[in-house]
This record gives structure tokens, C-alpha cells and sequence, in this order.
């Protein structure tokens, strides 16, 4: 059977470049590891932000702007993170280009800055020197607020989405009296990236506590959302860190409590990024491109007028501007349902596979006979082909497909999330012995998932000796999920002594 | 009388920066010429965007997102925007920072960058290149996309709002097939800007062609948003540039005609900026503060609960958690109302006056004895004061105050925009003669506004004089207003030939 890409998921890696490239979403810039986000990405992008905000917001968080540059001396307080994030950043040095005398340009050596500024990689450190500056008292807290930045991480190799120089994201950053309160923040968050990726995004997760040697630099406790791609590699979607202390200390964060006495506070930080449209693309694509999850389609339903150069052209193109003010008036999730008339200067079919590509939810095809019979004719990017391999494109009452439209995009949404959540669970297996893992992560076996395992939490060079012979096998530890009640069962399948809990291990991106 | 404030607006520049400290809107950063811009300026800042973002849309453009990073080679392409951009940018030069063995961190001199990249000062160069990929054919003409992204100049003398190193903004960049669309399109956008700073920012401005001195680096025409401060000087709050072909020309964006022939096309750049937050803080703001006009506050009414840890606070609590569901369930300006209730353990006279200085339009105050009369007390920002001079604070029945909220809303956001625009009508005087226009703008002047008048729309060295002479007296040309029609009237104010046009001359921020 043929389909719309030029490769398909056998070479995944390749099939992962084509979706992006066919699909309009994003390109090289000719800046190196930074990307152009195209219309239908950004578009994504947008619906995500919009939809995360609303819960950054309802759970009390106020958006704020922070400064994109960090003098170098910020970075030198606290001892952990510099560790972690000092090594690949980008560096300002100068204020000025002049003439280089042979045509171009060049930084002015006269306009070289007294202290170098880091284009921000996080802002932990930025964000706690105000922080420092706005928690006096008890009644100062918590202080709750997230922005919306690009940040930069010079990473020597990048992939589209999934590791860019620059990327978009939101960072939270809160204080709070107590580590409890902290803590409690840090799972709440945790439970919204949860909620948000599986709601919205239609992409199963699995939330837990990373092991200590994945934690983010200075953190206490680090969480994940882990999804599963359809190679069976996890993809860290979004993290959220219970930083204790540390950062008050480096960064002076201080209150008087009701008693009077002077306390640190205890912070946390998380954020999601553009990296989980890379997420998207690879749980819900097909060897036709991308299936946009109905809740951030940029646009839901197109409606691909068929025009032919015919006087009857124009009473389609009527017809059509009509069905589109129609579905506009819908509601789907909450929202006026988003249908483009796409009336660009191009063949039927072009728009029809260009779409398919983007994986617009519902595409709509209306020609001569469908107006003369009042129907629309339906492609749903779910159910593409028919049992016998031709595309599936069902006509359809047009009254009857506009009264069912929220029905029908909610069903694809919900679609999307069932087949994912089914590959996920079948992905996830029991691992008890060490011979078993290796095995399971044999070079030959194909999307061999992930392995659920009982593990002792090593830490110091126990932990260092797992990690070693992990990473030997190309694995990971994934996280430890949440809410594991009673016993973990066998022992740890690498010390053999008593296990503390189950851990997720897989390769990842 | 005695205000919130602790400076009047007679020291204009003190006044400002202290209703930025006062209202909680941005602060320093610590960063050289950066700012934070803290929850309430940064709401703000959202409003603008959701509301300009509407109109981009509508109008037919799409957003996407291209890289922070420019190298260095793409500034060299365009002659004049070299000139008038490569001055003051923040030079990125190395990848990666190392312990400097004093217990710092330096720039690893081995990660030095093979070419420079500079950090956007505005996208032209690095958009047009995607531009020249992504246009081949007039099918693919006109291109209209915006990014909302930050952007660095690197500023020697920098105040909050009005000019930070980095700034917010918005930049659209298009292109089209001819000049005529160009230009269709520069105007147009500056007509969304209009209307945007008028209807939703309650700005009333001026929109006119900048004179040849005042173009933007690279472009063939040049159009602004001119608004009067309270202290008389000029603050341009949007441009819309016409770039004819100069950067089609430099960056190869060529496109095969309908003939076949291959053209050069034209595009256009435009954007408004945070820079706008700084011209709402100076047409509306009073010595008690900010007055934010309604459809930009981030919340609109602000419900003050009167406790004294009394066992009555309970009911008032649940009486104003009804009322803020009531207000919620109002529209105004075609959204829901933002009601915010303040339950900070802070005094509610403290309260109060905190939200009378960041401008909430409404603030409602509820003690016992509104809720036994089923009544709330309702302080107006745009009224602070009865004709006594004490604080005008009006009984009003509850579900009254609600079904009318809207209304008094849209009256509020009506009267501070009747309010300046009376205030810019009466700041514009046209003069006919240089003395009179020395006389006008003479030291001892207070707020002398702007001057109208007539001139031949000099070039080269004649218009490089005008400059000269208007500069001496810190003047420079605003604008020449649209919609000029008929003779521009009396001979050219500077050189005596007949006169082309009438432009408007004052001092700006």
C-alpha cells in the first residue's frame, strides 16, 4: 500500500524527519542547532500554551518576565548547578560590531563586556535573586509564578523538537514556607503535566521520581512524565523539581516566620517544552504523516473546496464559506470548533494529501455533487483507508456531519489516547533477572519498551556501578512511578538485595 | 490633597518610574538594562498580546518562530541596515564556560565560535533567508506571518518600558508580489495599530509617514503610531515599514511570475513593543498611580473582603466568593469579567490602596455591613476623589453593581480615551513660523505638546539642516499624518518653497 511519506516508521529516525518536513512544521534556520517553527508547528505550540496556561493559572500561578541574560557570577553560587549547567552554554562577550575592515564585520574589541552574560539555559538563578528580594515575611508566601521563554543549550548534537540549541518552554518557580508545602507543589505540577499530556495531548504518561543520578543540578527530588514513542523509547515530557534549600542558600532567599525567626525557604522549578511536539509526532503519527490530537489541531476541520475552472465554482466556494461559519458556530472541548476554508491556488488533491500530512482531524472534500445533495464528503485522518486499502471518504449530510462534529473530533481525540495508552501498557514488562533485561534489550529485538523492575535505590558508587552497566546496554533509568503501594516484589535486579521500590528502564531520547 | 503616590507628576520622569514600583509592574534585574516585569505589568502585557494577536489572525496571518541567534554574515547583506542595526547588539562569541582556578567560571577559549552570532535586534535578515527558501512561485505569494518573541539593542541609557536592552514585541514580516500589495499591507497593519492602541489600550494616536531620516535601516517608507504623554512629548508606539525590494534584493527572495518571469518581491516588517505598557503608565496614570484601562487590566474588578478576625468574616467570605462568581459570569468587551478576590493576610485599607495604585478599574469593598444590605461599596479608579477630596466610595445595591459592570467598564475604558484624546487634540497648535516654533518649545515652556506644520519635505543635505535645527532644540519630526488632503497651506516652515505636507514636530521618548 502507498502512502503519503516518502518513508515510513521502519526507519524511524528518517520517517521522524520526513513527518516534520512534509507536514510543514519546522526546518533548519542555517543557525546552527536552531530551528524555524513553521505555521502548523507553531500553531501546536500555541494550542498547547494556551491550554497549559489555563491550568498554570487555575492553580494560583501568575506569569511573569525574567531577563534573558545572566551574568556569569549568578552561576557561580550554587555548587551543584554550575556543575550541571556550567559546561555548554552560549556567552555574550560583547556589545558592539564594527567594521572589520575587509567588508564585514566583527565584535568590537573596545566594546567587550566587564563580565560576560549566559544566554539563560533555566532561570533558577536569575529568578531567586528577585525572589530574594520579594520574601521577607511569612506573609510573602508562597510566591507562585511561571514564565514563557525560549532558553538556550548548546547541544552538540540537535534533532528537530527534541533537542534544539533554542527552545520554547515554560519554567515555574515557586517558594514556600515549608518543604512540605514544596513538596506538595512539586507532585501538583507533576499531576498537571500529567493531566495536561494526557488530556490534551492525547499522550499516555507515566509520572515518577527520577533516580538520584538524573536529578536536575541542586535539585532534592526531580519528577518526570515519561511517554512511551512508538520505537518503544521513553521521551521525558516534562519535569518538576523539589529543590529544598539549596537554592535559598546560594541565593539568600530568607523569611521571618510568625514566631519572628528568620527561616529559608524552600523552592521548586518545572517546565514542559516545544520538545513535546516531538513527543506528538512520534506517538500519534503514521507512514502519512501526522495525526494532530483534535485539542491542538490549529485547525480541526478543513474544508477543501474541488473547483474545476467552472462557472459552478463559485456557488461551492458559497456553499462552503457557509459550512464553515456553520462549524465555527459549534463548540468542541469547551472552544468554537477551528475550520479553515483553504481556498490556495492549488490542485484539490494537492490540499487533500498536503492536510493528510499535517494531519488536519476531519478533512472535508466538496464538489458539484456533494453541494447538489447538501453533503459534505468526509475524510476522518484517523481512519484513513478502508479495509481494502483505498481512502476512506464517506459522504455525508452536511446538517448531520455539522451537529456531530464536537462528537466526532472528541471520538478521534479519544482514539488517539486509547491506542497510545494500549502500545504503552504492552510496552511496559515484568524484568526479575539482570539475564532477562540484557536480553530483553538485545541489539536484534525491535521495540523491545521498557522494562518494570525491583531495584534496592542504590546511591553513591552503587548507583554509579548500575548506572555503568545500564549504559552499556544504551538504557536508562526512566523513573520510579508514583503511587506503588505495598511490597515492590523480587530483589533488586542489581544488588540482589531487598528492593525499595520498581523503576521503569528503556532507552530514551 | 494628599495622593498614593510619593511624587507628583511635576517631576515627570520620578513620577513614572515610581508608578512602575508602586503598581508592582517591573523592577531591576540585576542584569544591565534589563528589567523583571512582575505579574501586573506582565498581565498586562498578555492582554495586549491576545488582543493584537486577534487582529493579526484576522487579517490573514499566521505566527511562526525563527532563532534568536543571527549570525554575523546575514547583517553584512543589507547595506543600510547594517549601518543603522550593527552598532549596539549582544555578541554571542563562545559556546562554553570553564572554571577560570580561582573558583569562577570564564568563556572556554577552545569553544570559541567560528562565526559570531548576534542576538536579534529584529529579524529581517534571518526571515528574509527563510523567505527566499519558502517563496518560488507567485502561488506562493503574499507570505504574512509575526512572531512574538524578545529581542536585544543594546541601549546605553535605558528606562523600564521605553528602552531595555531586551524587549517584548511583535514583529510581522511579509511578502507580496507587487509594490502596491506591499504598501497595502504596511498600511494596513498600521490602521491594526490604530485601532488596537485606541480601542483597546485607550490611546488615542496619530498614524503618519516618518520623514526620510527617521526610516527604519533598509526601508523605502516608514509609518508610526505617535502618542501624547501627559507631559506633552512624543512616544512612538508602533511602526509599519514598506520595504519595497531592498531586502528581496539582499537575501535572493525571487519568485517565478504568472509569465514565468522571475521577479523580485516586496515585503514589509512591523511591530509594537512592552514599549506601549511605558505610553499607558504616561497618558493614564495619575498621582495616585496607574489607571489600567479596562480591557487591558489583568483584573478588572478587585473585591477587598473588610475582615476583623471577627466570626462574621466567614459569611462576608462566602458573600464575596458569590459575587465574584456573578461578576465572572458577566461579559464585558465580548469576554468574561476578571474578578479577582484578594484574600492576602494583608489590612484591607493596605489592600485597597494597593489596587487604587495598580489601576484595578474596579475595587469593591464588602464588610458586614454591605452584606447585610445586600450592598457593596464600589470605588471607581477613573473617580477616585468626591469634590471634597476624600475617597468617593458609593453604596451600591450588589446585583445592581452586577448587571451593570459592563456597562460601567465600557464607560471607564470610553472616558480615559475621551480624556486623552481631548488631552492630545488640545497638545497639537499649528505654527507657521520658525520663531514661533523656537518660542513654542523655549526652555521655560511646560508641556508644550507638539507643533503642526507645513514643509517641502526636504532630501539630502537640506533635510540633514532641518534635522540639525530641530535637534538643537531637542526636537525631531513625529510624523505627517494620513489622510492629509487638499494644499498643506502656508510655505515650508524651514525652507521658505512651497510646502508638501504638514508633519508634526515635538519631543520624544
Amino acid at each position: 500500500m502507498k502512502h503519503a511519506l516518502p518513508v515510513s516508521r521502519d526507519d524511524f529516525a528518517a520517517w521522524y524527519q520526513s513527518v516534520i518536513t512534509e507536514a510543514d512544521m519546522a526546518e533548519e534556520s542555517g543557525v546552527r542547532g536552531c530551528m524555524v517553527i513553521r505555521p502548523w508547528g507553531y500553531g501546536m505550540w500555541e494550542r498547547m500554551q494556551r491550554l497549559l496556561d489555563d491550568r498554570i493559572k487555575a492553580t494560583g500561578h501568575e506569569n511573569c518576565y525574567f531577563p534573558l541574560f545572566i551574568p556569569l557570577s549568578y552561576f557561580e553560587k550554587e555548587a551543584e548547578h554550575v556543575e550541571g549547567f556550567a559546561k555548554e552554554m552560549a556567552v555574550v562577550t560583547h556589545h558592539r560590531l564594527i567594521a572589520d575592515g575587509k567588508g564585514g564585520l566583527t565584535p568590537d574589541p573596545e566594546a567587550k563586556l566587564e563580565e560576560p552574560l549566559v544566554v539563560r539555559p533555566t532561570s533558577e538563578t536569575v529568578i531567586g535573586t528577585a525572589f530574594a528580594r520579594w520574601v521577607q515575611s511569612w506573609r510573602d508566601l508562597p510566591v507562585l509564578i511561571n514564565q514563557w521563554a525560549n532558553v538556550v543549550r548548546w547541544e552538540m548534537r540537535t534533532r528537530m523538537f527534541l533537542r534544539t540549541a533554542e527552545f520554547l518552554w515554560q519554567e515555574g518557580h515557586t517558594a514556600h514556607a515549608t518543604a512540605e508545602e514544596a513538596r506538595e507543589e512539586t507532585l501538583r505540577m507533576l499531576e498537571e503535566y500529567r493531566a495536561f499530556a494526557e488530556d490534551c495531548l492525547a499522550l499516555p504518561v507515566i509520572a515518577g521520581e527520577k533516580p538520584e543520578n538524573e536529578r536536575f543540578p541542586g535539585a532534592v527530588a526531580t519528577f518526570s512524565i515519561e511517554a512511551m514513542m512508538q520505537d518503544g523509547k521513553a521521551l521525558q515530557a516534562g519535569t518538576s523539581h523539589f529543590l529544598g534549600t539549596n537554592f535559598a542558600h546560594a541565593q539568600n532567599i530568607r523569611f521571618q516566620n510568625a514566631e519572628g525567626q528568620l527561616e529559608y525557604a524552600n523552592t521548586t522549578s518545572w517546565g514542559v517544552s516545544t520538545r513535546m511536539i516531538g513527543g506528538v509526532i512520534m506517538v500519534h503519527g503514521d507512514d502519512d504523516g501526522l495525526r494532530a490530537p483534535p485539542r491542538i489541531a490549529p485547525w480541526q476541520v478543513v474544508i477543501v473546496p474541488m473547483l474545476r475552472d467552472a462557472p459552478e465554482d463559485e456557488t461551492i466556494v458559497i456553499y462552503c464559506k457557509a459550512l464553515q461559519k456553520e462549524l465555527a458556530a459549534q463548540s468542541a472541548f469547551g472552544e468554537p470548533v477551528r475550520a479553515l476554508l483553504d481556498l490556495k491556488p492549488a490542485k484539490a488533491a494537492t490540499k487533500r494529501w498536503g492536510w493528510v500530512k499535517k494531519g488536519a482531524p476531519l478533512i472535508l472534500e466538496v464538489g458539484g455533487r456533494d453541494m447538489a445533495g447538501g453533503n459534505v464528503s468526509v475524510i476522518r485522518r484517523d481512519r484513513l483507508y478502508r479495509a481494502d486499502g483505498k481512502l476512506d471518504s464517506a459522504v455525508v449530510a452536511k446538517d448531520d456531519f455539522v451537529a456531530g462534529v464536537a462528537e466526532t473530533l472528541a471520538e478521534i481525540q479519544q482514539g488517539l489516547f486509547d491506542e497510545a495508552k494500549a502500545r504503552l501498557t504492552a510496552g511496559i514488562r515484568p524484568v526479575n533477572e539482570w539475564n532477562d533485561l540484557a536480553a530483553m534489550f538485545a541489539e536484534a529485538v525491535e521495540k523491545p519498551g521498557w522494562a518494570d523492575v525491583a531495584w534496592s535505590r542504590p546511591t553513591g558508587a552503587a548507583l554509579d556501578a548500575v548506572v555503568e552497566r545500564l549504559k552499556a546496554l544504551k538504557l536508562t533509568i526512566r523513573n520510579a512511578p508514583l503511587g506503588q503501594t505495598g511490597h515492590p516484589g523480587d530483589p533488586c535486579i542489581f544488588t540482589g538485595e531487598p528492593a525499595m521500590e520498581r523503576v521503569l528502564i528503556g532507552r530514551a531520547y
